[in-house]
Parts: C-alpha cells; sequence; structure tokens
C-alpha cells in the first residue's frame, strides 16, 4: 500500500485515528446473519463487502472535530478504483414525520407566501454577495498585480539600460514566490477544502455527496484571499473557477441564516435548515458564481442544472436565474464605479472576452469541418493535459502530503513561472518587437526594442492572464509571431499542468483558455498562409474557437460551457460552431481519458452518481447491490438499544429502516417496514431524552418540535457526547411521532437501474429493499449503487474504504 | 347543462356515442365492494367519484375511428372545474418485463454506442427537418403575402388618384376573407388538432398527457398550410407558435421510423417506439420549433426543460440542444441562399429582433423601476388579455361549435381586420405622414401624403406583423405620432385578442410582441416628454420592454422567454431588465387570471400536473385520493376473465396489478403486489394467443418478442377487434413473463405530495397504493392527482367527467 496521508484530500481535518477504524481497508464480508432467502448470485470473490459501515463522524455532521491540522500521516490506498466511506449523502427527501405534517398543515396561505418570498431574498443577497465578492477580488487583484508589474517593469528598464536583468529576475520570483507562499499556507494549513477550484467539490455537492467543510465561511475567506495571492503570484491560473465556490459557500451561509464558525445565529430563515432547501439555494449560488465569473447568468443557471439538476423545478430555476442576474448585476455596478464610469453596464463578469464584431468574424459553412478540426486537436491537447495533470496529482498523493511540502511546491511554481517568463521575453526580445499601437498594452517591456515598440512574448507573459486572452482574441492580424506563440503555448502548457493541484485556490479555466487561444491563433495564421483567399481566415476567431476546444477538451463540460462562451462573447452567431467544437472536443478527449474534475473525484474516492445507471447493470437486482443485515428499530424501542447501536462504530449506520414485529437480529422473522429514522433524529430525541416514561410521569415536559431538529442542524452532536444513565438505558423511546412513516421502498427483483433511477432522481439517501410483504431485508444507499461503474465494457465493482 | 358540442375540442373525432359513454357527467360513488378498511376521511358529498373509468378509445391508442369528422352535437359540461377522463397518460416509465430485460441484456457495448449514435441521428434530422419546413413556411408567407400587398398597394394607389377607395376595401377584404377560408376550412374539417398554436398541446403532451391526434403528420401538414394561409390572410396571428408544434410532430415522425398515416415503415429506430423515447424527442422537436422560431436555440432548450422537464438528463439535454442548433442552422443556410447571400447567416430565426446597439440603448439603474412599471401594465394588460379571450373561448364553445360556422368566424374576423386597417390608414392620412428615409419601407403606402411621404399607420398595419415589430423597435425617435399609436394598440389589441382561439392554425407571439412594442414605444415617447434629460429614454428600448412584458403578461412563461427575447435580440445587455420585467408581468398577471395556454388548458379539462404538489395537500394521504377498488390478475389467470375485463366499457382500466393470491372482488383477502401489466400488452397477447395450454401443445409456436409489442405501438387494437372463441375463454394466461414486476408502489399512509412528487418525478402512469404488508388496495393515476387543486386558498376537488 502506498504512503499516503489525509492530507491530500480535500477535507484533512476529519477522522484522527478512531477506535474501530485502524483498518481502512475494511473487510466486513456478509456472515451468518444474512437472512437465507437472499441469495447472492454476483460473485465476490475478489470484492470487500461493507455492512453498511459509515463514518459519521463527519466534520458537518458533527461538532467534535475542532482540533488542528496535524501532519500525521497514515497508510491509504487511494486510487480510482476504490470507494471512500466516508462520504455522506444529502438528503434530499424530506422526512414527513407527524411533526413535519402538523408544521406543514399549520402553515397559512400567507405563511406559504411569505416562505415563497423569504426565498426570493435569500436568492437576492446571494447574488448580491457574489457580485460583491467577485468585486473585491477583482479589485484587490489588480492593485496588487498593478504593483507588482510597475515595480518589476522600472526595474527591468532600469536593468535594460545598465545591465543586471538576472537581479530583475530574482526580483520577480521572489515576489512571485512570496506572494504564492501566502496564498499557499493559508490553504494547506487553514482549509485544504479550499484547493483549487472548488469545481469538482461543489459538483459532488450537488450529485448530493456531503463534502465536509464545503461550504464553511472558514473555507469562503481562505478561497477568497487564496485566489487573490496565487493569481497575483503569477501562476497559470483564473481566478473564475473559484468563484463558482465562493458563490456556494455564500448560499449555503446566508440561507441558513446562522454561521457556526462565527458562533452567531441571526433566528432567521430557520425553515430553510434542512439539506433540501440548502442545496436548492447551493445552486442558486454556484450558479451566480458563475454569473459572476464570466457574465453568463443564463450559462450559470445551465451550470447548476447540468451538474446537479435531477430534482428540478420551475419556480427554482427561475429563482437560480434571478440570483445569477443580480450577481451579474451587482459586479457590473460596483466595477462601473469604481473606474468612474457609474452606470456603464459593460463589464458584466471578472472575464470577458471582448465584442467581436460579427461583421468581421463572421464564418462560412466551409469552415465548419476546420472548426471541428480544431475540436479534434483540442480533444487530443486536452486529454494530454489531463494526462499528464493524471500522474503529477498520483505523485502528490505519494510524496508530497505534509502542508509543508506542499507550500514549497507552490512556491517553487512561483518562481520556475517567473523564471520561464522572464526567459521567454528575454529569448525573444530580438526577433519579436511590436509598435504600440492605438490600443495600448498596459504594462509594455521595451526591453531591447527600438523606441515606440514593445516586446510582444511580454503581452502574454507580463500581464494578468485574462488580459492575455483578450489580446489573442481581438489583436489584429500580425501581431503575434508564430514561433514566439509556438514557445508560449507550449511553455504556458506545461506550466499550467503542473500548477493545477497544487495547494492554492486557482481555476483552470482561464489557463486552458490561454492555452488554447495560443494554440487556435496559430492555427488561424497557419490557415491564413496556406487558404488563397485569406481574409475569412481571421486568426482571432480561431483563437476563440482554439480557447474553446481546449477548454472543452481539460473539463469536458457541454452544453453550460457552450453558453457560458456564447455569453462571454456576447455574440450568438457563434453558438454552432463553438458547440460544434466543445462536442468534438469532449468526444476525442473521452475516447483517451476523462475530464480533469472527474479524474480529481474519483482520485478522491467520492461516491458520484452519474446520470444514468451503467450500461449493462441491467443484469443486477437490487437484492445483489443492497447492503444487508439491516439494523432495525421497532416503533417502541428500548434506549439502551438504541444508545448502543448508534455507539457501535463499526457499524455507523445513518438511517434504520422502523419495523413492526420485533425484530430478533439472528431470527428468520423479517420486520414489516413501517418507516424509517435517522441517526440525527435519534441523537435529538436522546438528547431531549423523550422517553415513554418521562411522557407519562412528568406532564409538563415541552413537546419536541420541528425546531429542536433545526437548531441542531447541521452539524449533529456525536453519540458519545450524549449521557444517558443506567435508569434511563431501561426506558422505551416512542419514534412513531418522528420516523418518516413512507420511506420509499423498491422490491428486491427491482432491477440496478431501477433502484438507481429512483434514488438519483429524488435525491434520496435510504432506500429500502422489502420482499413480498413488504418485509426489510436490505438497504441501498448511494455507496451501493455508486459501486458498480462500467470499464472497458465490463461492470466493475470498485472497494470501498475509509480513505 | 350547457349546450357544447365536442367539435371545441382539441381533438374532435373521437368517441361517437358509444354504449356507456351516455352520461357524460359520471357518478360512480364507493359501492360496497370497497375495502373495509379504506376509511374515507375526505368528505365526498359535493364530489362524483369515478371508480378508475377511462376512455381507452383514443385515436392514438386505436385504430377504428377514422370516420370522418361530423356536426353532431352532444351535451357535456365544458367548464374548467371539470377534469376530462379521456386523456391517457404517456408511459415514461419502462415497464421491466422478462422480455425487456433479456433484450437489455443482449445489447452488447457496441450496440448501445449504436443507439446512442441513432439518438443524436434522429436529432439531426429533427433539426434540419424543423429548419426546412421554417424556411418554407416563412418563403411562402414571404411570396404570397408579396403578391397580396402589391395588388392592393396598385389599387389603392390608383383609387387615390381616381376615386373609389372603397373598391380597394372591398378588394383588400375579400382577399383577406378568402385565403382565411381555405386556412380555417383546412383547420375546422381535416384536422381540428391543428388549431391555434399548438403550445398548450405541446405544454402537455411534454406533462404527459397523451392528447390525440397531437403528434400526427396530417396534424403536421394541416398545421403548416394553416399557418400560411392565416398569415397571409392579414389576420393578427404569428407564424413563429406553431414550428413549435412542427418540429414536436416532426421529431415524433422521424424518431418512429414509419408513418401510421401514410401507413408506411421504415423498419428503422424501432428501439424507439415508446412512450420515453418518443417523448424525449418530442422534447427535442419541440425544442427545435423554439430555435427555428426565434433563433433562440438555448431558449428552445429552456422552452423544453421548462414545459417538459421533471426527468432530464444530461446527454438528452445536450441532443435537444445540438438538434436547436442545427434547426436555427439550416434555417440560416437555406434562407441566406434564397437571398442570395449564400453564407451569411444572419438571420438565425424566422423573427428576429434586430440589432440593438447596446452604446446607443444601454439602460441606466435609474431606469429599472421604471422597467418595472413596464412589466406591471404588461401584466394588467396581459391578464385583460385572457380574461377577454376567456370569455370568448366560453362563449365559443357553447355557440360556435360546427365547423361551418368556425370558418365563417374566421372569415369575419379577416375581413374585420382588413376594414379596421383600412378605416385607420384612411383616418389618420392627414395627420401622419412620415418622409421615406434611408430605410426603405416595403410596401409605402403614399395615400393622400406628399410626394416622398408614407403613411405612417400604414407601415404598422398595411405589412407582415414581424416587419411592424422590428419597426417599432428600431425606427428613429420621432417616427411614430403617438395617437397613430394609440389608435393602433387599442385596435390590435381587440383584433388579436378575438383571433385567438379562431379555428386556424395562428400563434400569439408575434400579437403579442406588437401590442407591447406598441405600448411601450407609446411609454418611451411620453418618458422622453416628462423627463428634463431625454436622451436615455430611447423609444425603441421602451418597445421592446413593453412587448417582453406583454408577451410574459399573457403566455406567463419565465426563464425560456427572457432567453428567447435576448437571444432574438442578439443582445445580452438586456437580461436583467427583461428578467424584470418578466417577472413582474407574471407577478401582477397572476394575480388576475392565469396565463393564456393555462386557461386553454384548463378549459380543455386535460389532467395537468404541476410542478408542485399544490399547496396544503399535505392533508391528504394517498389512501384518500386513491382509486379502489383495484381489478387485479392472478400470475396464472383465466382468458375469459381477461376479455371481460378488457371489454367492460364502465370501468376501462389500463393498468392492472397483478397479484399472488387470488382476490375475490368482494372478498376481505387483499392481493400481494407482484406486479403491474397494461392493457396494450394484454392486447397483443391475447392477439398472439399466448395461452398457457397452447405453448404445451404447440412447441413449434413463436416465442412472443418485445417487438411485437413495438409493432403494434402506438395504436393498439381495440379488444372489440379480437375474437376470443369460447374454447380459448377457458385457457389461461401466464403474464409472468410480460408485466413489469417491480412497479412503484406507495404505502397507504403517504401524503399526496409525496405520491404526487413520485409520480411526477418519474412521470408515471399507475401507481399503486398497498398495505402494510403489501396488498394491493388502491391505484393512483394522473386523474386522481390532477383532481385537486387550490382554490382560493383552500383545496378543491375536480369533477371528472367524459368530455
Amino acid at each position: 500500500m502506498a504512503n499516503v496521508a489525509k492530507k491530500v484530500s480535500w477535507s484533512s481535518k476529519d477522522d484522527e485515528a478512531r477506535p474501530g477504524e485502524a483498518t481502512p481497508l475494511l473487510n466486513g464480508s456478509p456472515t451468518a446473519s444474512q437472512p437465507p432467502e437472499v441469495a447472492r448470485q454476483f460473485s465476490h470473490t475478489n470484492f470487500f463487502r461493507i455492512e453498511r459501515l459509515t463514518t459519521v463522524n463527519l466534520d458537518d455532521d458533527t461538532a467534535q472535530d475542532e482540533n488542528p491540522p496535524t501532519c500525521v500521516s497514515k497508510e491509504i490506498l487511494h486510487n480510482e478504483k476504490l470507494l471512500s466511506l466516508k462520504y455522506e449523502s444529502l438528503d434530499y427527501d424530506n422526512s414527513e414525520n407527524q411533526l413535519f405534517m402538523e408544521e406543514e398543515r399549520r402553515i397559512s396561505k400567507i405563511g406559504f407566501h411569505a416562505l415563497e418570498i423569504k426565498r426570493w431574498l435569500v436568492c437576492l443577497f446571494i447574488g448580491i454577495f457574489t457580485g460583491l465578492i467577485a468585486c473585491f477580488i477583482d479589485i484587490v487583484v489588480e492593485r496588487l498585480a498593478d504593483v507588482k508589474y510597475k515595480v518589476i517593469k522600472k526595474n527591468i528598464d532600469k536593468s535594460t539600460e545598465g545591465g543586471g536583468l538576472s537581479i530583475s529576475l530574482v526580483l520577480w520570483a521572489t515576489m512571485n514566490a512570496g506572494f504564492v507562499m501566502i496564498g499557499s499556507i493559508l490553504v494547506a494549513f487553514i482549509e485544504p477544502a479550499a484547493t483549487g477550484s472548488g469545481i469538482p467539490q461543489i459538483k459532488c455537492y450537488l450529485n448530493g455527496v456531503k463534502v465536509p467543510h464545503v461550504v464553511r465561511l472558514k473555507t469562503l475567506v481562505v478561497k477568497v484571499f487564496g485566489v487573490i495571492f496565487s493569481v497575483v503570484g503569477g501562476l497559470a491560473v483564473g481566478k473564475e473557477g473559484p468563484m463558482i465556490h465562493s458563490g456556494a459557500v455564500i448560499a449555503a451561509g446566508i440561507s441558513q441564516g446562522r454561521s457556526s464558525t462565527l458562533k452567531k445565529d441571526f433566528k432567521i430563515f430557520e425553515y430553510f435548515r434542512r439539506d433540501t432547501e440548502k442545496r436548492d439555494f447551493v445552486s442558486a449560488g454556484a450558479a451566480a458564481g458563475v454569473s459572476a465569473a464570466f457574465g453568463a447568468p443564463v450559462g450559470g443557471v445551465l451550470f447548476s442544472l447540468e451538474e446537479g439538476a435531477s430534482f428540478w423545478n420551475q419556480m427554482l430555476t427561475w429563482r437560480i436565474f434571478f440570483a445569477s442576474m443580480i450577481s451579474t448585476f451587482t459586479l457590473n455596478f460596483v466595477l462601473s464605479i469604481y473606474h468612474n464610469k457609474p452606470g456603464d453596464l459593460s463589464s458584466p463578469g471578472l472575464i470577458n472576452f471582448g465584442r467581436f464584431q460579427s461583421e468581421a468574424v463572421q464564418y462560412n459553412w466551409y469552415e465548419i469541418p476546420i472548426f471541428i478540426c480544431v475540436g479534434a486537436i483540442g480533444g487530443i491537447l486536452g486529454a494530454l493535459f489531463n494526462r499528464l495533470n493524471y500522474c503529477l496529482t498520483m505523485f502528490r498523493i505519494r510524496y508530497i502530503h505534509r502542508p509543508c511540502l506542499q507550500v514549497i511546491e507552490a512556491m517553487l511554481v512561483g518562481t520556475v513561472t517567473a523564471t520561464v517568463s522572464f526567459i521567454m521575453i528575454y529569448a525573444t526580445y530580438a526577433h519579436d518587437c511590436q509598435p504600440i499601437g492605438e490600443d495600448p498594452i498596459k504594462y509594455p517591456l521595451q526591453l531591447f526594442c527600438p523606441d515606440g515598440e514593445y516586446n510582444a512574448m511580454a503581452t502574454a507573459f507580463f500581464n494578468t492572464p485574462e488580459k492575455s486572452v483578450r489580446s489573442l482574441f481581438h489583436d489584429s492580424p500580425g501581431s503575434y509571431n508564430p514561433w514566439t506563440l509556438s514557445l508560449f503555448t507550449l511553455s504556458y502548457f506545461l506550466l499550467a499542468c503542473w500548477t493545477y493541484g497544487l495547494a492554492v485556490s486557482s481555476g483552470v479555466f482561464i489557463p486552458s483558455l490561454l492555452i488554447g487561444a495560443a494554440w487556435g491563433r496559430l492555427f488561424g495564421i497557419f490557415i491564413s498562409t496556406v487558404s488563397t483567399n485569406s481574409t475569412w481566415a481571421d486568426p482571432g476567431k480561431y483563437a476563440l474557437m482554439g480557447a474553446a476546444a481546449q477548454l472543452g477538451g481539460i473539463v469536458r463540460m457541454t452544453l453550460s460551457l457552450t453558453v457560458i462562451i456564447v455569453e462571454a462573447t456576447g455574440n450568438v452567431t457563434y453558438g454552432l460552431p463553438i458547440m460544434l467544437v466543445l462536442m468534438t472536443a469532449k468526444i476525442v478527449g473521452d475516447f483517451f481519458i476523462e475530464g480533469l474534475y472527474d479524474i480529481h473525484i474519483k482520485l478522491q474516492s467520492v461516491p458520484f452518481l452519474g446520470w444514468e445507471p451503467p450500461e449493462k447493470s441491467h443484469a443486477l437486482t437490487a437484492r445483489e447491490v443492497m447492503s444487508y443485515p439491516v439494523t432495525c428499530f421497532n416503533r417502541l424501542e428500548k434506549v439502551g438499544r438504541i444508545v448502543d447501536i448508534l455507539s457501535d462504530i463499526s457499524t455507523n449506520h445513518n438511517g434504520f429502516p422502523v419495523v413492526h414485529e420485533n425484530l430478533e437480529p439472528d431470527g428468520d422473522n423479517v420486520g414489516r417496514l413501517c418507516g424509517l429514522i435517522l441517526r440525527s433524529q435519534l441523537i435529538v430525541l436522546l438528547k431531549h431524552k423523550v422517553f415513554v416514561e418521562r411522557a407519562n410521569s412528568n406532564l409538563t415536559q415541552r413537546k419536541l418540535q420541528l425546531k429542536d431538529f433545526r437548531d441542531a442542524y447541521p452539524r449533529f452532536p456525536p453519540i458519545q457526547s450524549i449521557h444517558v444513565s443506567q435508569d434511563e438505558r431501561d426506558c422505551t423511546m416512542d419514534l412513531t411521532e418522528f420516523m418518516n412513516p413512507t420511506p420509499y421502498s423498491v422490491p428486491e427483483e427491482a432491477s440496478l437501474p431501477r433502484a438507481f433511477r429512483l434514488f438519483r432522481t429524488l435525491g434520496l439517501r435510504h432506500l429500502v429493499i422489502c420482499d413480498g410483504s413488504n418485509g426489510v431485508i436490505g438497504i441501498i444507499t448511494r455507496k451501493d449503487l455508486a459501486r458498480y461503474r462500467l470499464h472497458k465494457g465490463q461492470l466493475e465493482e470498485l472497494e470501498m474504504a475509509h480513505t
């Protein structure tokens, strides 16, 4: 087993070696206690079977793990053939217990309207705050970058005349390394959940996986400052991807009306304190983030849709759109004031690709095959990028798992980036000088160029990547020397690939676009050279297509990416070509390797559910995929048994079917399903000591309300923190009022695709499997479904472990 | 009861007075046969309870009703408090019986890929053909309108000099009436399903309701020619709405690889012959239609999403987007060749709103409250429009139900439209003459204007409405006299309101946009008059907002409409204001009356399921809403009993739970659910005489395959056409292999919202209700859920009838 620390995972701070979890790869093969009628047709010789063992001590579920992070390394196999048991599902299915039903019935028509208005209000705030965060990042990055580039430019200008360019290099590299160090320390030591762009994490969250720490305030703060320092540090990263994560955190925070980090409860929006509502708002936040990043409100909606929308509804979509619109409007408005042009709403996103004059760069139908070629190149280069990054990530998982090492690596990358840029600029100084045109470059590096000219390589390197992308799209034909472009593409490709996965907050969108724009422009130059009538072969147009192709080849998003790019260019005309390019890139890329986000999700062993059940899974039935035996409770259950079962860390169940007959654990008698109760509910019940005896003896005791459950959400206390005396252990609890009386169930003969669809579409957490007379014989959770995957035409079953 | 004929309904040709259906409003209150444990807490004193009585002799389900339409009138109560039993559900849930599972297991990896490629291919064809149909409509309308306007213009020009303008009026009115007559005869006599825009019908289809005739080839042909003649006939209609219906029909046709109308089976795409697949393609077709109509591919996707997407997936969305893109590209490409500018892809839709130069008509933040006012006005005017149209429709239902009367009404409207236009033009000739500018009007009517000027009212009236909309958006400030605009708004409002619901193919989008653009421009003129610095108050901008507000106020679409309008203007900048306008229009409008499409859907008594269960429905449980007693079959069932039950027209069930024990109809013993079989499946089984005895006696008999079911889809023969001899009646059928072994079921205690969500999200047709030990005690179909509606803060239950 490889020597891999927990540090590399998205959430590092949970599970300090707890008892019962010493074995990371658990072998819980079925024992004699399984019902005899359950014949397992599927061979399990090579697989480990876990009896629904799950870790409940997740940060978002519990409040006990506020220990500082440590560098303790633990041996865990980390590969993509593994499914982690540490991830819980979100519960999109409301527990329709008596308390809930009573509350719903109590709500008047006006109450419903008030709730609806509150939802809109939350979306308004999500939009505003996401927009403001985007402004903050934009302005701070601009200011800091301005200081940095001015200092370096002054030094270079001085050195060009007086000699000592190596000092300039050292200055540049030191500044980069310094900024990167701050960003990296924040991420590596304070909140590792803020690593990277956060898009894989948000994908998982919207898919229904509870990723620890992902929607915490601390994560947001680290993310925002982290991304500022990594962009200013000159890394090949963008500030756009992290906006999606930021929006999601903002949404989760606002919708709950409180912050656990700040220990502040505003006592508002209490109705929204459950997974169902929270997740809806997180979709809106992610959309608002996309919208602010790219000025693409529709693209934002489609992004949320593409990533999380198995259960969608019209009002929700509309609210998400509203949040997106408000977010781009806020950004636009605040930036217009910042730029002293109040009311000029022309910068709807952190990046916009500038206006393509449709007259000038109209495409012709015979260009469509050429675009498809561009798409194919994008697919291949994207797959190469992903492959390299995959190997790098495996290397990092094995060897660079301590925060200190991670910071050092990040600083190294920052230094190398500066060095490479410098060498590139220096190496091409003699070959590629361009006159300063009407549209002035912000930091024209003259170097050894004649007066009134500047070094063209510097436009690409000595600039924030957003500006470089715009230059590649819009500079007039002939602005770039093909050799300069080739060198730039190659070096930036390698740098970006090295950068993604570093312990810094960073987006991969902009580097991808930049690489693509560079080789796309190169391709355009080539086309215009070989064609006889080259007026149509505008290099800027091909730069755009190349950018789309490269980005599509790396991330493999489809519909939403098309719309995002179309909105960012502000030109609907390019819709079809961009779509074809993205489609080709996806098809070609998928032939070699998966998308970058999916690779990282798999490497985290997240039980991610695809849109459709895997092909060829029709042969499996619910009986074969379910976990069993199931720990059931009776409607009237001894407190002692409940406490014992909850405390049993070897079978850390989160949901328990409630059955009619008394089920002897080893008996043949199978109890008939009459409800489902969650661990979190039981914990609240135990905490409030809702025992039957007590209710009789002490009539003044307050009746438990839904509010008590909401107050505990989402960080329910662990069972260990609840003291139950020996007397109380003999008491009885009546679960009838609190259990969900109508959990979803399917018969044991149901096929895997059928169970999958029900589970995925309704966003379930537990699906009970019943026999012909409604007896509980098994339970299906997310892991049971995510375990099956199509691999080289055959269905394979993943192993499960506590990684 | 009002005197109302079947003619008014979308599908007129079914149910000629069949036995057992003489009573249109059925009183099938529960009898003694109901299970004793089913206590009905909900009072039914005022409601009629139907024991799952449904009409199976629907056209798309049967092949018997090829009788010519008649004018026989039948007394049926037609109002929105009624739920029709004639509509069946589509079945989005695959029957996962043994045949299906075997087939799925047989399909290899390559087979799956081939299927996927076929799906893309079908979408490609959907896009191409939808685009071509749009081109055809556009070109023919342009040609015919050209001829018409030239003839009239010539005559008017002559008459202006020589006198006799009344002759011109007669000529104009006669031409209009003639064109309208042809269009109306097509619709009223040949295929009433082609009435109107078809959007309500497609909404219903995507919602899961099988609307008879709606996706037939004949409907398409009538729709296309109908819309051509009604547009050329000068009615206040657009050709855009019908494109959505056309796209849907094309999709249904292509995906099935055959046409029942043409009696031609191409033997391709046989795998797609089931509701699940067909409906997916129909979504794509509807999206392609929107895309071709408005040049709005993303809007098209969102339209399909908004109307039908409770079960959506990424690949499907992507394919729908592809079909939309291809459709707009095809239209663009063909029209560019037609206009002799091959390769100039600048007309992506049947209508486009022209390019708003964002510099010129940039909006300011302080205009946002003004836009909201515009939205409110749109909401009020839209509600007024809907209210008037509702009264008119009720009037039509009562008195204008014969096709001959319908044709006469349509001709009357055509004549009145011409007369009103003429009078308007004539009345304003002295007041409103405008110089002919650089951008020449196509048919400038000089009338009594000085040379080089034209009558401004004629721009609005003497033109296709699409061109009028563009003029209102883009003509420079001052082109329109406020009085002219007011008069035009008023008259066109009334004309459009009268026109919608006529027996012609017609869209309401363009008239709504035109009305809105007119009063929006008026509003803009007003604003620029009262404001001190009026440079920002561009009337064209307000015309756009007015158009959006009016359309939003009438149809109440939200997200998709915003995107459609943004795409049609080709300017992303207006996103937020358009959204705010549409949102305000919807909120204000909803306060008064529902959207136009919803009104018409309700008047057709369609069991339409909303996105969410009605508020306050938590008090109801599945037990209270289900239908019972349920007719169940045993796994081994006597052929005689099956035939008898299928032939019983008083209980025309479509789905039958299969149970374990023998269920005596009046016994207490409740059979345990073990499957579900559909009427259509039983019919195929009976037709092929799949009897147990036969299988034993005749070993050479071919085993029934899934293909046999697909060949019969979707028009399964009626039970009456199948001859079963007396001997055969004593045979037994084994349903095990053919039934769906794992139908979805919920316990009887489940709340209505819970059952609703499961039903709606998975697109079910039958949801079995079971007791605690899996015994079948009831069944829920679409009507049981659609029956409950929130009305004035209270939950009301609709009556059911065979309307």
